[in-house]
C-alpha cells in the first residue's frame, strides 16, 4: 500500500476538497450556542445581523450540516496558494534519530504567511456577495490582518484594520503589508471611535489591546453604511472555514496509505487547530478510527490546561457574546510573549466542548523551549516559522524523542501554520540570549475567573 | 495537447532535473576567459584554489561539458523546497484584460526568500566535499547571505558573512535570519580585516560598499586554514546551478504542452536570468526553436543597455580576476535603489557575450513603475514580489499590454525570483509617495568607463 513518500505531497487542485467540513454536525455533545451579553438568551440570526455578514451568520450557527460547500470564487483563490504541501520532515527525522515519522501541514506559503488567508477569503467574499462596501477587523499580531487586506484587495472590498497599537509601532513592516494591499491601518485605540477616545481618555498612554481593538472594530462596524466586523479565529465559522487544512492533510494522508498516530497544533483562538483536527477527529467522534489530539499552548496563556470551562466575553470590553469555552476570564491579560497569536484568554467553543469530553488532550510550553525547536527546525527543514507554528514543532519534536527512547515508529502530524519573518524581533532576542519566559501565578489567574460572568442557569 | 493548465504546475520530485545545463557548451562564441588581475593572462585552475572550492573551479572553467549531474545530497536538500511551481497568472491576465498567457516561476518558496539557495547548497556541499572548515561571502540586500547561512547551517559548515555596513543597520532582520541560521555576521567594513581596517581609516564614517565586503570576505578566507571565499552571482558556476529554474520551467511547460514566446528577467549580476534562460537558449543556440530573451535592469544601473563590453574588475577593490563583461566600470557607484540586488556594475560573461551576440535583448526600467507593477501583482496574484523580482514582472505586464493592443495571444514567462518580506522599507517610501526615480547622467557613466583597465590585447 505504502508507495515511496515525497518529501513533499502536493494534492492536484482537482483534489483540493470542494465543500468545508462542519465538525459539530458530527458532535453529539454540541457546543453551547452564543448568549446574549445583556439577556443571557442565545443569540439568534436577527441578533447578530448588525455586526456580521448574513451568510456567515448561518454558518456560525448551523450545527447540523456536515459539509458546505465551497463557492468557486473562493476555490480560484484557494488555487494561488492551496493545495497546501504535506510534507514529510525526513532531515527532522534524521536530527532527532528518531524511528517516528513526522509529517507536517505548511499553511505558511502565502504572502500573509499563514493560515487565515483561508477564512479571510471566505468572509470577505460573502461580504462582498451580500453588496457590502467594506469591513472592518482587529489584528495583534497581524497576520489575520494582512490575510484579510490580500483577500479584500483581490475582491475590491475596502478594509479598515484596528491594529494594536503597540504592534502598529513595534511591527511596521506588517503594517505596510497591509497598506500595500490597500488597506487602512489605525493604531487602536484610536481617536476614530467612541470607545477608543474614552480608553484614550482614561489611559492616555496605553499601547492598547485585542480587547480594545476587538470593540473599536465593532463599534466601526455597526455605525457605518454597509460595512460589517469579521473575525480571525474563534468563532465556529471559522473554524469551518480551517477545516479545509483538514481535509487537504487528509487526502494526501490516505493518497499514501499514511494513517498518523498523533496530531498535534497550536492554540491560540483554535482557528488553525480545529481545522486541522477536523476531519480526523470526525472520524473519531463516528467511531471510524482513534487518534491522539494534542492542543499546544503557551504557559503564558494557558487556556485550556489551566483555565476554566465557563461562559465568558469574547473580547476584554465585554460587548461580545458570551461563548461556553475554556477561559482564563476576558479580564486576564496575558504577560507580553512573542506569540502574539496566541495571546487570547479563551478557546473556541467547539474545541472547549471537545476537550471537556475527554477527545483531545492539552500541554502548554514556555517560549524559550519553542525558540530551541524554532531553531533546530529552521536549521534542518529550511523554513523559518512563525512562533505561533512553533509551539506545534516543540511538542512534535517531545513526541518523536519519546519515540526514540521507546522504539516505537509512530506516524506524527503537526499543523505549521505559518512563517516568521516578521518575528525577527524575538529571533533577535533569542539569539542574544535574551528571552525569558512568563508563567502567570495562581493568584495572577485568579485575577481573571474574578471577572466571570455569572449566568443564570436554564 | 494542451491539457487545461491548473493555476501552479507542480513537477512531482521525480521529474526533477537531475543534472545541471551548462549553457556554454552550445556556445559557438564562448565566453572570453577570466584574466588574472595582475599578469592579465588567463586564470587557471591553480591561480584560483587559494579562495575558492577545487571543483567549483572545475565547473567554472568547463565550457565543454552540457550536463553536469547534481550529487544527491544536494538533490535531497534541493526537495525541501523544489520543484518550484510555475505559476499561470490567470488573475493578472483577467486584471490586465490581456489576450497574452502569461506564467511565472517562482523561486521565492523558501526561508531564504529567492532563488540564491539553489546555488547556496551546491557550494556549500562542494566546500563540506573537500573537507573546508568553512566558507566567507558577502551580502548587500541579504538574499545571498540568508541562503548561504541556511545551506551550511544543513551541512554544519561555519559560515561568515560580511554585510554591507548600510544594509547591516537598516536590515536587522535580514541580519537576524543568518544569525538564525548560526551564521556570523559581520558589518562591513571591518576591523577584522586588513583592507576592512584601511578603508576605515581613510573612510572613517562609510557605510561600506559590496566591493569593499568582497575584498573582506576574500581576505579572510584566504588567510585562514580551511576556509574558501563564494560567491551568489556573476561567476558562471553560480549560473550553472541556477539552470536548475530553466530545466524546471521547460519541463513543466513541456507537460502541458506550451512553448513560450517571451521569456523574461531580472538581472543584477545575471545569476537569475541566466538560469531562467538557459535550456530556452541552448534550443536556440541549436537553431531548434526561436524566442526573444528580455533581460530587465534597473535604469539607475543600466550595465547592458548602457554599459560597454569590455574586460572589468569583478569588485570594487580591484582584487578579482578580469571579466569580459557588459559593465559600467567597477568605480561605478549605482545610486542608492530599492533594489539592492541588482546594484552591480557587471553581466556575468555568458549573458554579456549572448547580448553582444544579439541573441537576447535588454531593456531598463525605473523604481517607481517597477513598485507600481509589484503592487498590481500582489493584489491580485497574492505574493508579494521582492523590488529586485518586480523589474520582469513589470516589463511582463508591459509585453502583455501591447499584446492587448494588437491582439496577439503570446506566451509570456517571467521569472519571479523572491519575496519582499524584507523590503517594507521600500514598500512603505512607495506607499507614502516618497519613493524617487534616479538615472544617472552620461558624465556619470563617464566616471566609471574612465577606471575600466587597459587589457593588452592578445
Amino acid at each position: 500500500m505504502n508507495k515511496e513518500i515525497p518529501y513533499k505531497i502536493y494534492l492536484e487542485e482537482s483534489e483540493m476538497p470542494k465543500s468545508w467540513y462542519n465538525l459539530r454536525a458530527d458532535m453529539k455533545n454540541k457546543p453551547a450556542p452564543l448568549l446574549n451579553p445583556k439577556t443571557f438568551e442565545p443569540m439568534t440570526y436577527e441578533d447578530l445581523r448588525p455586526v456580521f455578514c448574513d451568510e456567515l451568520i448561518r454558518q456560525e450557527l448551523d450545527d447540523q450540516t456536515a459539509y458546505i460547500p465551497i463557492p468557486d470564487e473562493i476555490r480560484n483563490f484557494y488555487k494561488m496558494y492551496r493545495p497546501a504541501p504535506l510534507v514529510r520532515a525526513y532531515c527532522l527525522e534524521e536530527k532527532l534519530q528518531t524511528p517516528a515519522k513526522i509529517y507536517y501541514k505548511f499553511e505558511g506559503n502565502n504572502t500573509s504567511g499563514s493560515h487565515k488567508l483561508n477564512s479571510a477569503i471566505a468572509q470577505a467574499y460573502y461580504a462582498k456577495k451580500q453588496g457590502l462596501k467594506g469591513v472592518t477587523t482587529e489584528t495583534g499580531a497581524g497576520q489575520w490582518g494582512t490575510a484579510l487586506s490580500m483577500a479584500c484587495a483581490y475582491l475590491g472590498l475596502d478594509c479598515n484594520v484596528f491594529m494594536v497599537k503597540v504592534s502598529y509601532e513595534q511591527k511596521p513592516f506588517r503594517r505596510e503589508v497591509m497598506r500595500t494591499y490597500g488597506a487602512s491601518v489605525t493604531p487602536s485605540p484610536s481617536e476614530t471611535t467612541k470607545v477608543g477616545r474614552e480608553i484614550l481618555k482614561k489611559h492616555p498612554g496605553t499601547g492598547g489591546s485585542l480587547g480594545c481593538a476587538i470593540s473599536e472594530a465593532v463599534e466601526s462596524a455597526s455605525e457605518r453604511e454597509g460595512y460589517r466586523y469579521v473575525l480571525g479565529s474563534v468563532l465556529n465559522q471559522v473554524m469551518l472555514h480551517q477545516s479545509i487544512i483538514g481535509l487537504e492533510t487528509k487526502a494526501a494522508l490516505d493518497k499514501y496509505g499514511v494513517v498518523p498516530d498523533i496530531i498535534i497544533g497550536c492554540a491560540g483562538g483554535g482557528s488553525n487547530l480545529g481545522g486541522l483536527i477536523a476531519p480526523f477527529m470526525g472520524e473519531k467522534l463516528r467511531g471510524e478510527r482513534d487518534y491522539r489530539f494534542i492542543a499546544v499552548e503557551p504557559a503564558s496563556c494557558p487556556s485550556l490546561t489551566r483555565g476554566k470551562f465557563a461562559y465568558d466575553y469574547c473580547d476584554t470590553g465585554m460587548v461580545c457574546p458570551l461563548s461556553k469555552m475554556y477561559t482564563l476570564g476576558s479580564g486576564f491579560i496575558p504577560s507580553s510573549s512573542h506569540s502574539g497569536g496566541l495571546r487570547y484568554h479563551g478557546m473556541n467553543s467547539v474545541l472547549s466542548q471537545l476537550y471537556d469530553d475527554g477527545l483531545m488532550e492539552a500541554v502548554s510550553v514556555e517560549q524559550t523551549s519553542v525558540f530551541e525547536a524554532a531553531q533546530m527546525f529552521a536549521k534542518v527543514e529550511g523554513i523559518l516559522p512563525a512562533p505561533e507554528s512553533s509551539h506545534a514543532i516543540r511538542v512534535a519534536i517531545n513526541e518523536a524523542l519519546k519515540c526514540k527512547e521507546t522504539g516505537e515508529e509512530k506516524t506524527i502530524v503537526f499543523g505549521l501554520t505559518g512563517t516568521g519573518y516578521f518575528d525577527m524581533v524575538a529571533y533577535q532576542k533569542y539569539n542574544d540570549g535574551l528571552m525569558s519566559d512568563y508563567i502567570p501565578t495562581d493568584e495572577d489567574l485568579a485575577v481573571g475567573f474574578a471577572g466571570l460572568p455569572i449566568v443564570p442557569e436554564k
